[in-house]
């Protein structure tokens, strides 16, 4: 029986890929004159990727990634004008209104009434805090963790604070890599609902675990998805 | 009788304060063709103010509001090579390695023999947990709670999380603002241990409240005013 739901945020209830590709796309135009689209996509991920360990995952990050791609792909000429409007789309991120994904909020509050629900996120905290007060979801989770990163270790101290055994979790969520893998290899339990698009550094392969977790078109079947956990 | 000891990472345990100092010196020297150095301060103070609720606190914020005052105190002639300076700097000190105050060990393994230490400490999640993980004092604090805004109700929750009343806890920091006040106003008990620079958003007065908490030079005497504490 499932006791505990973990529930991702970030493109799980609200929309996010979505916004960060819309600045993608001002990206890209900005600064045409300086580099193609492709090229740029493809520095910016490096720039990102070399910058985890530094920033960790999220919006600040991010526009800190992007002033820094800027102004190597113009090899230095980016203007002061062009790095504040790379600035103000980062803030138009942080101020974007909370979208919920389609039957997000009927499916949590379904949930809500015969199990604890639980946040589990990673990114900016002050931004993941600020997008759940905005969703109007905070009074329906029992508990809300905001992680640096999303691996077994962690996973394993949030099951341990909210004292629930492996077997009788499931965390539900966008991401193969970070909301099903690492819960499956504590011996939990887990549910992917895909999103139309992918962050790279998200991506992942689940093939070889195929059919030891669910997987949904929407959250609206999240309910009879836990159900079929309970009884298997 | 002090059950659970909160404690503060940032110019508590370690040096935080000062390596902001060194980059402002780093921001005042880069910027001088601009604007006068006292003129640069006050600009990035109300720069950073207008961020908080975008950025929240951490330096990642920090260093995204030194660029756009950049911009703002150069009246957009800032050069893509000075940004990337910017972006240096920043860089530079969430790499900084963790410098931990005199004495801060010593107390934490006296004070662990006897309470349950928890950090409980603001800014970037990633930074903190990494800066705590370079401290070498993680094997000490049963837990570790990273919050937005250190106010009565970011307080209210770690209790309640860690399961301890207000009287039985006692909060050590050197913020009056962040780790005084709030905890005072819960009914938990205060250790007040001053650093010698305070950020301008975090100065308080706490005349009102003085006699209400311990004031310390130092976190050596740390295990004797927790006595203190357990007695009154």
């Amino acid at each position: 029986m499932i006791e505990v739901v973990g529930v991702d945020g970030d493109d799980t209830l609200w929309h996010s890929e979505t916004i960060f590709s819309v600045t993608h796309e001002r990206m890209r135009s900005l600064l045409a004159p300086y580099v193609l689209p492709e090229v740029l996509d493809e520095r910016l991920l490096a720039t990102e990727r070399r910058n985890l360990r530094y920033f960790g995952y999220g919006v600040k990050g991010f526009v800190l990634s992007m002033v820094e791609t800027a102004i190597e792909v113009s090899e230095g000429r980016v203007t002061a004008g062009e790095v504040a409007e790379i600035l103000d789309a980062g803030k138009a991120m942080l101020d974007h209104p909370v979208e919920l994904l389609e039957g997000a909020r009927e499916a949590l509050e379904a949930v809500a009434g015969e199990r604890r629900l639980v946040l589990v996120t990673k990114g900016d905290l002050f931004d993941q805090e600020s997008k759940l007060a905005r969703s109007g979801l905070g009074e329906l989770f029992e508990r809300v963790e905001v992680v640096a990163e999303k691996d077994e270790r962690a996973y394993r101290r949030v099951l341990t604070g909210v004292g629930v055994a492996p077997p009788a979790f499931a965390m539900v969520g966008n991401s193969l890599r970070s909301d099903v893998l690492p819960v499956l290899g504590l011996g939990a339990r887990a549910v992917h609902v895909p999103y139309p698009i992918t962050w790279a550094l998200e991506e992942a392969d689940g093939d070889a675990l195929a059919g030891r977790y669910e997987v949904l078109d929407s959250l609206r079947s999240l309910p009879d998805a836990l159900r079929r956990l309970d009884a298997g």
